[in-house]
């Protein structure tokens, strides 16, 4: 008999590119294929994606793609992998728009994308797969209950626990009840906020907030939020609405986004509501709502460009700014200079640290703590957090009964293999980062990324010197050029006298044997880099040139 | 008669690099002369001064600097200030011997440093300045009143209202409500925490929960913190010594700060309790504290080091680490790294999401309201933030009840000129940020900047082209050499095919009538760019260098 494998490809020690993989015998079924965006030392770098050989290896077991929700964390990655592999991919309607609007951006044009609702269940090989309706910042959130030969997965996707969503439907507990009734081998669950206590508010809370901000505002109101957020957008659309407000939708991804959610019916907003910016000079300034992209910093988005003065709308008095949003790690200091922006610009600006105006996509540890008391499972592995979220939801399941043997923080991949004698992790695929800078996908590693982070620091220097061939003597002056070194206007005396030292080591070669030309390069780097350190403390990168003629 | 001047030359928009020119006819004196660290556009740079022009052509006028504390922020600028301007300089016993630590690194000798005490009211000029005791998160701040010709100015420095600090000495709340009786000119008080509501806690709170940790910890505990934060070492000491631990400290700042804070009597640790790194082994853990740097996630920090395995101290199972700090903005990834890593090791972390470790040393509103309340100032200049910051204290101002008219958000270089007719900003100096990179002092630029910006995202291309000076004929192979643009070595197609590029222009050049160099170079540089980016979507920075023979 064969044995049930579990394998994340990404999504664990890490919050970004989630991929999870399932396999049974000649069966797997992969759950979600994400994209990061790159570390800070990630220098030069577009996204990342997660390392797929073990999939590409094993290409006639795919019997699909379960994608739970339309995040970029989730299916991102999605145009990379089916280059490369082929089978179909499953989602809800939102979700499975979202994906073909990204395959066509990247010509991927064979796909097979299958519509299902929450509660379809689909049989794929040896499994079925039910979807189970979630709460999430985006519509269209589902989680999965995979049922195995050895015994049912859980798998969360990305979820919280609001049981007055916007859509009316919350997420449905009692399904997840009923699998933990019938009994759960492993449960599979979203850790992102696994250090926050309590419960997340509901979306519908926010609302208020939002139609407070809207109510003291007496002029235009702008609000940044993530363009995939169709229930907050929907709240700003609705109470612009009854406040008398047109709408304008700013910023590359809120135009796309919303113009597939209205298509769908995800979004309400009346035709005549909506106006482009050009006409925005017609109405009063108190008739006007701007939802625009931004809300993380993000250069060149709406909001961004509203900022720093390159967006047509002229943010000055009297508009407010509401920022729908907090800040994702890394982005808080780009945001706070958007704020600072702003409010010089004399707008009123209101964000997480002024007012309730934003909540949540993920279930904080009370909710965490519901869905393991209902589900019951057997097995509990953390997933979609760096180390620190994961080792908190494993102490919380660990705090609720679960053998603590049964637990597992699981590694990149690692293979979690489920045998007649238990669960262990018996070995180890391939798995990691996949950098894709323009179109290289995986050509950028260390040495590159090493070369691009000292450039970064010190800047470059290049000597090329031009000797005979024949005699090796110096058949020119030698060129010094530096960029991002010095500032060179101010420097003239340091690059002339670092050529003099340059000329000097050139002559010293024409004047002994010939020797190689590692070995010229070589006495040229450590020349000019004593030189230069000794005068500026500085150690660019050198590039020694030598032209034989 | 002559107009007072209150000059920002540094902390007002941003968050660092303190300095506030406080001008009366002859006299000026200088508060703070504090540096900042580079934001990360500022690649490759280490630090950041205020441009001192303005004190550089007044020298003659300046009295004295006035150093509220120790922090970098306060004095880090002073050893680059003192090589260019000769006035004595004014602290107390800590601050003082932080800052004969500082020139001592930068071989300033000569500078005059007096020693004041709260309380102490000294002359400079036609001021008189009176030290008023304050609490923060170093010992020995205070704040200033500064008594000119044409009223009081009262500077607060950095501050919080802790009535139970850890030296027994409150902020003398008194003595500024003294001088509000009086009568107070201006206000000018901190920003930091102007978006925070409520009080800070006190820090003998914080040491209640450390000691709670150090009740629950089985093995080793580590205790990472800011070096200057005496009172906080000096709790995690003293909860160390009742539980029997011996003290290790670690990290070169903090023992080179502790050493000074222990020979000035505000360190208190008996000898006996404090052993060095090797000796550690002699302790069973759970007699072993150790308090290292790196609660900001500092590269090479002690606490770094240990997570990264490249300490003395194998982290492991049964340590316990307690990150005494919250996040800087900017530092929230490398922090999250940090503690991801020590999990990783099987350590427990404690820290500000999981425990209330840490205690701000910055005023929240509620104690910046209490400060305005007792110096009923006429007018008020909120200092030490970023914009965002600098418009919630004014606001907070306004609604007490002073006039908006007479409360001043400054930019850097305004200088707000009291006359008998009033306040207002009447013209503006010079200011700014002076990059220090290495031994260069301001000497880079934007242009080097935008170089090195290229540079880290793209990488370079060098192209050589070596030509006959009589014929323009090309008298070797083109050499392209290319660092942090592609993997050379996956490359070699991609690299040979640019050469045939670079070939094909350099001998069109040879066929044609000779032209300019530059002329030469931009056609290399377009030819080479296109190419490039036809192939990869890069767009490195190409340096295109023609050698005449």
């Amino acid at each position: 008999m064969a044995n049930l494998r579990i394998i994340p490809l990404g999504g664990v020690g890490e919050i970004g590119k989630n991929l999870t993989v399932i396999e049974y015998g000649n069966d797997i079924v992969v759950i979600d294929c994400g994209l990061s965006f790159p570390d800070e030392d990630m220098l030069g770098i577009d996204l990342v994606i997660p390392d797929m050989t073990y999939l590409e290896n094993n290409k006639d077991k795919i019997r699909g793609f379960l994608i739970t929700h339309g995040h970029e964390d989730h299916i991102g990655a999605l145009p990379y992998a089916l280059k490369k592999l082929n089978a179909p991919v499953f989602g809800t309607d939102l979700t499975i728009a979202l994906i073909k609007n990204k395959l066509e951006e990247h010509n991927v044009n064979h796909a097979k994308l299958v519509n299902i609702q929450p509660g379809d269940i689909i049989e794929l090989g040896c499994m079925s797969i039910e979807f189970i309706k979630t709460s999430h910042s985006i519509p269209g959130s589902v989680a999965l209950a995979i049922t195995t030969p050895a015994g049912v997965i859980i798998h969360t996707g990305d979820f919280k626990m609001d049981f007055t969503p916007m859509d009316g439907e919350p997420i449905d507990i009692a399904r997840f009840a009923d699998y933990g009734s019938c009994g759960v081998l492993a449960l599979l669950s979203d850790s992102t906020n696994a250090e926050s206590h309590g419960y997340t508010q509901s979306e519908m809370e926010i609302g208020k907030n939002i139609e407070e901000c809207f109510a003291r505002a007496h002029g235009r109101v702008i609000v940044a939020s993530f363009a995939s957020n169709i229930y907050r957008i929907q709240q700003v659309v609705d109470v612009a609405v009854a406040q008398g407000r047109i709408v304008c939708f700013q910023g590359r991804s809120m135009l796309s986004i919303c113009a597939i959610a209205r298509s769908l019916g995800y979004l309400n907003i009346p035709d005549e509501y909506i106006v482009d910016v050009e006409s925005l000079k017609d109405y009063p300034d108190e008739r006007v709502c701007v939802i625009t992209t931004g809300s993380q910093g993000e250069p060149m988005s709406g909001l961004f460009r509203m900022a720093n003065s390159t967006h047509k709308l002229n943010i000055g008095y009297g508009d407010t700014i509401i920022i729908s949003a907090s800040a994702i790690p890394g982005n808080e200091v780009g945001m706070a200079k958007i704020i600072n922006q702003l409010y010089q610009k004399g707008a009123e600006v209101i964000y997480d640290k002024t007012a309730d105006v934003h909540v949540s996509g993920h279930a904080h540890r009370g909710e965490l703590g519901i869905l393991l008391a209902v589900t019951r499972p057997e097995y509990f592995v953390p997933i979609h957090g760096q180390y620190k979220h994961l080792y908190h939801h494993a102490s919380l399941a660990r705090n609720m009964g679960i053998d603590p043997e049964k637990i597992f923080l699981l590694n990149l991949g690692d293979v979690l293999e489920f045998s007649d004698k238990g669960a262990d992790i018996t070995e180890t695929v391939p798995s990691g980062s996949i950098l894709v800078d323009g179109l290289g996908i995986g050509d950028i590693g260390n040495t590159v990324l090493k070369d691009r982070r000292i450039l970064s620091q010190e800047g470059v220097v290049v000597a090329v010197i031009t000797i005979s061939k024949a005699t090796g003597a110096l058949l020119a002056e030698p060129e010094l050029i530096t960029r991002g070194f010095v500032y060179v206007k101010e420097s003239e005396q340091l690059i002339a006298n670092a050529k003099e030292e340059l000329k000097k080591v050139a002559q010293k070669f024409a004047e002994t044997p010939k020797t190689d030309w590692a070995n010229t390069k070589a006495n040229i780097r450590s020349t000019l880099k004593n030189y230069l350190h000794e005068q500026t403390k500085r150690t660019p990168l050198i590039i020694p040139v030598v032209m034989e003629v």
